[in-house]
């Protein structure tokens, strides 16, 4: 396996491959405005500009890994290769930062402008960036303000634009919104306080909003529960939130923001596409995963899997989407049914009864099929096929503004979420062995290998290397995008067992847990 | 514990309490129109109208269990309690049948009035319904048509009139919805024909709809996948359904179908509140079980639990309902915020930073708080006491069409659905024996046991019972019903560990499982 690796990477090194002129091409993508940043390859590869454009070699397609002098916190591993010809350019983009939330000089609460990020290192190629022995002595509560260490990888579709955007600024945000929590997250020995900069407030006022007259609400307790008036004791029962609720709906709202900035600037710079989002994000002992696509990540314990991410893609979030459609019915444009149907309606069908399921539906049954059923299904096609507005596979993501059904006027961005499912895990609570990894990759690696396969390749790979060696993560995530892109013959790209390989961009970070759990 | 519950019974058999009065109140509820159906208790308990009467005692809460004279299919046990005062009647209620669905006589599909049960019996107390030594010979493919068995709790609110309505005619809206696709299911050779009465067709008709004509998708594999004009074969490419869906998509419109004949009928009849729903189909070897409320099923199956169905509360739907508050903020009137906060704003706290939580989010953040955030929450308390607009605290369910926020003009009804989730559990897969069951209980169960303690309960209680005892279901049910009310004492209702008892109504059905591998 290693050899096969190696001459993979040798045949990287000595690729030659002029993708200059496609890549300027795609880099401007028909639009006059400048771009907001170049297209790159993640920083921590420490890669020439000439190496980067020896990467997009679709023929040879080279996996490239952290170089042995680069080093990642935690001693994570990286690994990726671009896909076999569907686009000229690598659209996965990911990056890696240990980041301080700094306390802000003065005033309340997060004037935008003020948000900094202080890398563990300023030079250009990070090889020294969050060297993984000093994380160790790190406080995350450093007298500056909050650490947190965080790994993300994006998935660029209809362009690089937006992925290199996020890729470049989504931490930005996080910071941003950490800021606004940074003194209640820094006091962790009583819950954040409902209302900031208030002493908690035992008085009821009076009850002057109407609502608050209501009577005794139904199925209930005995009494009158839900009516906030009767008693007084009853109208200040507050839900108690903890610390974690705090960084997640950070999370969610980084998100929300980078979203705004893209369509913001997008008037300005040319950000083209749009791209999936996952983010692994390490917080006073936990680990918080935050996914809006179909990449995936998964923690590998003691060889159990735990799965720390869901695949938001038509199919499972059809319902949302029907649903959706049926209330605007507008964003249909009067060219699409929210309707599912298990193939296009013929016109000669018309009259017939034919299979359906509306939003409301899990099950199918058969309804008389009317003129209006012959509009295309706003959710067509099935598994990797799957299409919203025959047009996307993807529901959650940023970006993707501008993206219109073909040929028409109609949007798809409304049924598209920015929002991501965060998942928490509690590092401190396990003790991780030098085995024990969380694995992220995106939909190229998932696409053609299953979640044992993934273990059971890691798992096995590790045990062969010396527990000692910092480049063990790195040599495994090599290993694991080779089995899913395999190798070329007979005009196409094969892995075990004679299976199509994966022809799409794929990047895998291997994240050794172990680490964590020498976070004070 | 019998003692306990014989004297129970017992104070049952000698109870007495004029409720008459309260009946005919409640019974009306204000209303001049007739009832649809006049209360009652489950036919299956064979009660006559004075033991009814007595059943409402409020103090002595009797258990009602099946006399040994009667049977359920499946010797399927059953048990109920009254509450301890909320109402004035039981408002659960309770249904079960071995249905048959019969071959519609001519013509294509289900005109509405043809649709017929067949009851297993046509004695009023249905003493020898559904014998179950006798089901174990019926073959679920009648010449006649197709059989099911049903079981069914109704849990009422505001009024008894939608759980009685319901508990006399959902199994009739099933039998309707399973009409139309009786043939289908009779036919387990082949999948389910997409088209009804066509012949599979492979023949691509001129792709003459606009959206056909679309480019190639985003995120696909290589190609120009999604876009259904462009290869022949694809266009083609059909959904597999399998019968199985069409019992669950049956399932799901035949609740819809009797939501809107509440609807319909309450302008002819006093049809008072709403009910929860939960009902267990046994179709073709496999048990469907459908849930709209917060009732609750759980196979015990050796001792472990599967849990097979999950609640509707404006907890669990609390995305959905803010979403839907989003979209269509008239459905407000102007009174009620779609955002969640920890308790009440407070006027002097416009300005304040306060931890919100919008449709999007599972986390919370911060955010100033803005005049119209003084408005009430859509969705607002905790657990037991968390309502949709102080008014309602379960989410899904039949009925309650006219049902308002107090002193307002503003419907509940659009945030409440009448469609269940629906799993399914594959009876032939699996070996049962005798202590295997499926309990089903209203929340007054599970509110105060847990899934443990109710599988500890039962399977206890079961091994200490003769296993050739055909009564043992319904001691076992009473024995749970039991245990979740406890003995008064103190003034109040007590259980284990002095913990307070349920003062809900209590029902319960302890479903063998093992009678449904003796099924052909």
């Amino acid at each position: 396996m290693l050899t096969r690796v190696k001459s993979a990477v040798a045949s990287f090194m000595g690729g030659i491959m002029a993708v200059s002129s496609i890549n300027n091409n795609e880099r401007s993508g028909g639009s006059d405005l400048p771009l907001k940043y170049p297209y790159m390859r993640p920083k921590f590869l420490g890669l020439s500009p000439d190496e980067i454009e020896c990467s997009a070699d679709h023929i040879a397609r080279p996996i490239l890994i952290l170089k042995e002098t680069c080093r990642l916190p935690w001693a994570t591993g990286y690994a990726e290769v671009i896909n076999a010809g569907k686009s000229a350019l690598n659209e996965d983009q990911a990056c890696c930062e240990v980041v301080l939330v700094k306390k802000k000089p003065i005033g309340p609460l997060t004037p935008r402008k003020t948000a900094t990020s202080r890398r563990r290192s300023s030079l250009p190629n990070s090889v020294d960036m969050g060297m993984w022995e000093n994380d160790a002595c790190i406080c995350p509560q450093d007298s500056e303000g909050l650490i947190f260490h965080y790994w993300a990888l994006f998935d660029g579709h209809a362009g690089s634009g937006a992925a290199v955007v996020a890729s470049r600024l989504l931490h930005q945000h996080i910071v941003e919104q950490l800021q606004g929590v940074l003194e209640v997250l820094s006091n962790l020995t009583s819950l954040p306080p409902t209302v900031l900069g208030d002493e908690p407030s035992h008085h009821p006022s009076p009850c002057t909003h109407r609502a608050l007259t209501r009577a005794a609400s139904l199925r209930g307790a005995t009494g009158a529960p839900g009516s906030p008036c009767t008693p007084p004791t009853r109208f200040f029962v507050e839900k108690k939130i903890h610390h974690e609720s705090l960084v997640i709906g950070a999370l969610e709202n980084a998100f929300k923001d980078m979203d705004a900035q893209i369509e913001r600037e997008k008037s300005i710079y040319n950000i083209s596409g749009g791209c999936t989002v996952l983010v692994v994000v390490f917080l006073l002992g936990k680990l918080y995963v935050a996914n809006a696509g179909d990449s995936r990540a998964i923690i590998i314990r003691n060889g159990e899997i735990i799965p720390m991410s869901t695949e938001f893609t038509p199919e499972s979030e059809r319902q949302r989407l029907q649903f959706l459609g049926f209330m605007q019915p507008h964003l249909l444009g009067g060219e699409f049914t929210h309707l599912e149907f298990p193939r296009r309606v013929q016109r000669k069908e018309v009259g017939k009864k034919m299979l359906y399921r509306d939003f409301t539906m899990t099950g199918w049954a058969y309804k008389t099929i009317e003129d209006e059923d012959l509009r295309f299904p706003l959710i067509y096609g099935e598994g990797k096929k799957a299409r919203v507005m025959a047009t996307i596979g993807v529901t959650r993501g940023l970006g993707d503004h501008d993206l219109k059904v073909h040929d028409s006027n109609i949007y798809i961005k409304p049924f598209l979420s920015c929002f991501p499912e965060v998942k928490m895990y509690n590092l401190t609570q396990y003790e991780h062995g030098a085995d024990d990894v969380l694995v992220m990759g995106t939909d190229g690696l998932w696409d053609v290998l299953s979640n044992e396969e993934v273990a059971e390749t890691v798992t096995s790979f590790l045990a062969n290397c010396d527990p000692d060696d910092l480049h063990r993560y790195t040599m495994a995530a090599q290993d694991l995008v080779m089995r899913a892109r395999g190798v070329l013959r007979d005009q196409g790209w094969r892995i075990d067992n004679d299976r199509l390989g994966s022809g799409d961009d794929i990047s895998v970070y291997i994240i050794p847990l172990m680490y964590g759990n020498r976070q004070p």
